[in-house]
């Protein structure tokens, strides 16, 4: 236990991770925001706050372009920060360089707000597409390190 | 390795991580129950079970409302399960109390078993909403003690 | 650390865990290149490559059923290859034999291969539904030997 707390890389990690997946998890409340807001939800239930004729609430079961794209993001979130966390992990304990580590990191958790800012406000392309690529290429470059470190096929 | 299986916090980590896990997974098998129950499919392939004349297999190419909650309810395990068992590992390296941690891990799991039931069986609000906001207070928790410990930006 | 990377269980895990994460990752280029080449974005800015008319443009705003198909694989991914990296790496903590834990790791990236050849390329039933269904036993196979290893509730 102390052998992981001592070390700096994984300290590091542990940060980035934890902050990334905070950002990933505020997508939720932002999609609540633009449900509220929009009045679109998915469910009967959730319709029932405020207004309660039935017709009233029968209209706010329907999709809206702003909680679909907030929602493409969280997605595009998933797909890409969990293998980050993954990756980042094993990469962590293939024992790198802490300023070689601190790039990687960086580079990713700077890479997935500039995407979602470039999504949620619609900016026009490349700058989604690009902030897409670079955390890719970011999580790829560690996991060329876990397999040429930890390769036991 | 020792280390890790002789701290109480990791195992009872590992523990509830497994539990709240195989919960999510139970979410698949659930879709596929609804599926075939409502015969409701989204690939061609899976509509060959049984029927055969081509008409009959496209009405089954459609969406259902009970198939759609249990996936909108194994989506949100998805964006809520995987923040928590990232955080929750970081957050047994910590070092925090037996006590303390059990309470974290045993409110999330519950806060999600709730989540399901709520879910699943469409209860009037706010007994799911109430439950999704616990399990993010819980994981905002341990995040908080995760990156008061180990900052290293 | 040196005890983690001393240790061939979780060297075989890095392994394969990394292995079937790109796997997973893989899903994003493809769809990318099924939204290009059949013409069908969600976003209206992914719309402005080449084609510069708002009418040209606004019929590229569609879904594809081949797109949906690799997106549906993708998703599926997510909801099977995340478990098995949670509970595998918390089982390679349980110190199993190599061989062992060698076959659990084997017959799930195996699995998981089948199944999205078998989904990409629509290949008739059972043949995808028996890979998800293989790939969904080794991870309980594990998650069996945590709780029974680890428990501590």
């Amino acid at each position: 236990m102390a052998n992981l707390t001592n070390n700096d890389v994984f300290l590091a990690f542990s940060t980035y991770a934890t902050i990334v997946i905070l950002k990933m998890m505020f997508m939720a409340p932002l999609t609540a925001y633009f449900r509220i807001t929009r009045k679109a939800f998915s469910n009967w239930e959730d319709t029932a706050m405020g207004k309660k004729e039935p017709e009233e609430r029968k209209k706010m079961l329907q999709t809206n372009p702003d909680v679909e794209r907030v929602r493409r993001c969280h997605q595009n979130d998933i797909e890409n920060i969990i293998p980050f966390v993954v990756i980042g992990l094993l990469y962590a304990f293939t024992g790198p360089d802490l300023s070689t580590a601190l790039l990687h990191f960086r580079v990713f958790v700077g890479s997935r707000f500039i995407h979602t800012v470039s999504y949620v406000l619609a900016l026009p392309q490349p700058s989604r597409g690009l902030s897409w690529v670079v955390g890719m290429i970011t999580t790829f470059s560690m996991a060329y390190r876990v397999l040429t470190t930890a390769l036991l096929l």
